[in-house]
């Protein structure tokens, strides 16, 4: 028995063959969707000073931390989420950049949880990010390369949306300070409205539990009727909870008109303690949980010290993403083995080379395989699922030759060596494994 | 005064700006180029067992582990280095696969050692594993994938090599056990040669001072004499080494064959314990330090309580790599900003959309920007390096149009939406922002 458990920590995992594929084909499409949209690399350490987190990501996310202390006594931990590192490197280093910042990311987050279906200790995060811009169509922006992500790999999806500024500015108004109000909105994250309502009641009173109970269970229509009836309590902030309205209803018409569904859910709150304004999940009918989340955290940037700025963001669950692609079975592989170079032992290995550096220069992948037994190298490239190979022995070199075998047709053809790349690729006819 | 330290920890960085988009472009091409060359991905997780590491990866490594026990008790560590991973994966996942097996990952490492000019406490490794081929054929390839990416990428760079088998052969034959040769090897990597001829001392007397000073010393054209003259000690193991002397030549031949410097030297070791044969490491005249290293571990899989299996491997230090293209300054950026669409707030959001969809899908990037001051939006455009503008105002989605105007040559003009991709194509040269 092996003394040795092979296994990776619990709720880690090893990706490999078409899963590793997968998650490559899903990291390569969102960084040259996130390009072409104009957003830029950010690449955080995964390593953070733990306050950082402390600060401003949330009950839950501060529990579930891993959390250890360095040979020189600093207390780090391993990123929960991305957001905060970038607001804080925005403050660093970013500053002077020109506004609005847009900014992408991929990398993994860790969180101590109960492993289950989709959730992981190490999870990957894609992540899209705007700095600098007050207006809704910051927001519309990031929901338009989400969509096109999601559509670029063939995941249909629909939006839940609303705007946490509605709620907030009405516990404000109740009295009801920001870190009770935070508790608050993380009861009703977890959908213990109950206990929500208790908390209220206790610092509110009947008339809180009340304007709450109604809030969260509005409708689109009865929205601006209820900020009117509230006008009253509302004061001053009542034209701003206006255009706070204005701003998600902005929203679901842009969804709409990009030719998405969207919801409006009154007490969708979102985990993290630090959302301000509009927030967005995006889901998909294939599974249950949410692939993608985000809004607006206008004013994160005052937490650590710094000016006030507008942002928003979203953050893609890509193991939820490669979850719900895979919920009907394997995707199948992404990456084709296209020309095995069997080296026959006779020959120079360094021919081999010749040949095969000509087809990888025309995208046509492939390695050399050097055996005195042409039938063993013939079944190798069939177990490796190779489409061709690419036959090197004595008469082959004499005459600068190779021999090229379809291992679909069973075709074979000898071909001079310049001519190799070209026969190979009209006999493949795509044998680009660019993603 | 900030109250808040917005750096990252000691020894971490923040990779932002053109920083960040080098990374992203070295970190595409090694893709590319693994994929091209037949390796799959795998991507382990980044913590693992801390016993994982401290089984084999040899002393200086051991030492400088970030170990943390986790809720559960578990001690954990994050990786030092991946190819302790990657065997572990190898044993419980991957056994079944054909061989030879190629597997490439792109990942970050951890070591806690006082930080140095492209020496951090994070940093990224790129590698190639190669499982299940005995053959110098392997290490050949695994150097031509090397070469070809840094080819492609820009950077000059030659080989030094060495066969580590020579060194242990010898040791074992003087009777020196397999975790003092771990130490006589780790002092030589160190340049300690005095300590290290010192531990040969004290457990094999003045004649193995004498055989271990000639090894270390020899020229490629002493290998097979200085072989012989010992052949009364080798006995057995002699036909043996004369086959590793072989592999070092043919190894040698190839790297030459392949357009590439070589050079060998009997003292290179490298620091990880885990090497049983051919090893090399790869250099730049750029940067003093190495920019990849690897070789032959065959066996390792044994100590994971494995059967014995060749392998071989090379890693590339990504942090490096970067380091020695920007010597000369920065390398410019790498992902471009071409059309920034401007939706004058007279029009309807949506359009702007209709009119960005089109672009994005022939691969022109950009963002929809919501403005009523044209010229903000121009100097916007301009401070962002955008290429264009496609102005969207009144008349234009009356008229189903947009005016697009090249912020390099100031000329103009109006376009329909259907034909808006193709002129900007035309007017861009090469719009595709694909690495």
């Amino acid at each position: 028995m092996n003394k040795w458990d092979l296994n990776p920590p619990r709720g880690t995992r090893d990706l490999v063959k078409e899963t590793a594929e997968l998650y490559e084909y899903l990291f390569d499409n969102f960084r040259e969707v996130a390009r072409l949209n104009g957003f830029k690399p950010v690449i955080p350490p995964t390593i953070e000073h733990s306050k950082l987190f402390e600060a401003k990501s949330g009950e839950e996310i501060r529990r579930s931390m891993y959390v250890f202390v360095d040979k020189a006594g600093r207390t780090l931990a391993l990123r929960p989420e991305v957001t905060a590192s970038v607001v804080r490197i925005y403050l660093s280093k970013l500053k002077a950049e020109p506004k609005p910042l847009r900014l992408y990311y991929i990398t993994q987050c860790f969180r101590y949880e109960e492993p289950q279906k989709a959730r992981y200790r190490e999870f990957w995060q894609a992540g899209l990010e705007v700095i600098g811009n007050p207006n809704v169509d910051a927001d519309v922006s990031v929901i338009y390369a989400t969509s096109m992500y999601l559509d670029r790999v063939g995941l249909e999806h629909y939006y839940v949306v609303n705007n946490v500024a509605i709620l907030r500015t009405f516990l404000t108004k109740l009295n009801i300070v920001e870190d009770e109000q935070n508790l608050i909105l993380h009861l009703i994250d977890k959908e213990m409205i109950q206990d929500a309502l208790k908390a209220v009641e206790s610092r509110a009173g009947e008339t809180g539990v009340e304007i709450v109970s109604r809030i969260i269970n509005l409708s689109m229509d009865g929205v601006e009727g209820a900020v009117d009836e509230y006008k009253y309590l509302l004061d001053s902030d009542y034209v701003k909870l206006l255009e706070e309205i204005d701003k998600l209803r902005v929203l679901v018409d842009q969804i709409k008109g990009l030719g998405y569904r969207v919801e409006f859910s009154p007490n969708l709150v979102r985990g993290l303690a630090y959302y301000s304004g509009l927030i967005y999940e995006c889901k998909t009918p294939r599974i249950k949980q949410s692939i993608a989340g985000g809004g607006r955290y206008d004013g994160l940037t005052k937490v650590y010290g710094g000016e006030f700025e507008y942002s928003t963001g979203i953050a893609l669950g890509m193991d939820r993403v490669a979850l719900a692609l895979t919920e009907g079975g394997s995707v199948g592989r992404f990456i084709e083995n296209h020309v095995l170079v069997v080296s026959l032992e006779n020959t120079p290995l360094g021919y081999s080379y010749v040949v095969l550096r000509k087809l990888n220069k025309e995208g046509i992948s492939g390695w050399v395989y050097r055996t005195d037994n042409l039938s063993k190298a013939l079944s190798l490239a069939i177990k490796h699922s190779f489409r061709a190979v690419a036959i090197i022995g004595g008469r082959e070199c004499v005459e600068n030759k190779v021999t090229i075998k379809n291992l679909e047709t069973g075709e074979q053809a000898t071909v001079s060596v310049d001519d190799a790349a070209n026969y190979v690729r009209n006999m493949l006819i795509k044998p680009s494994i660019k993603f």
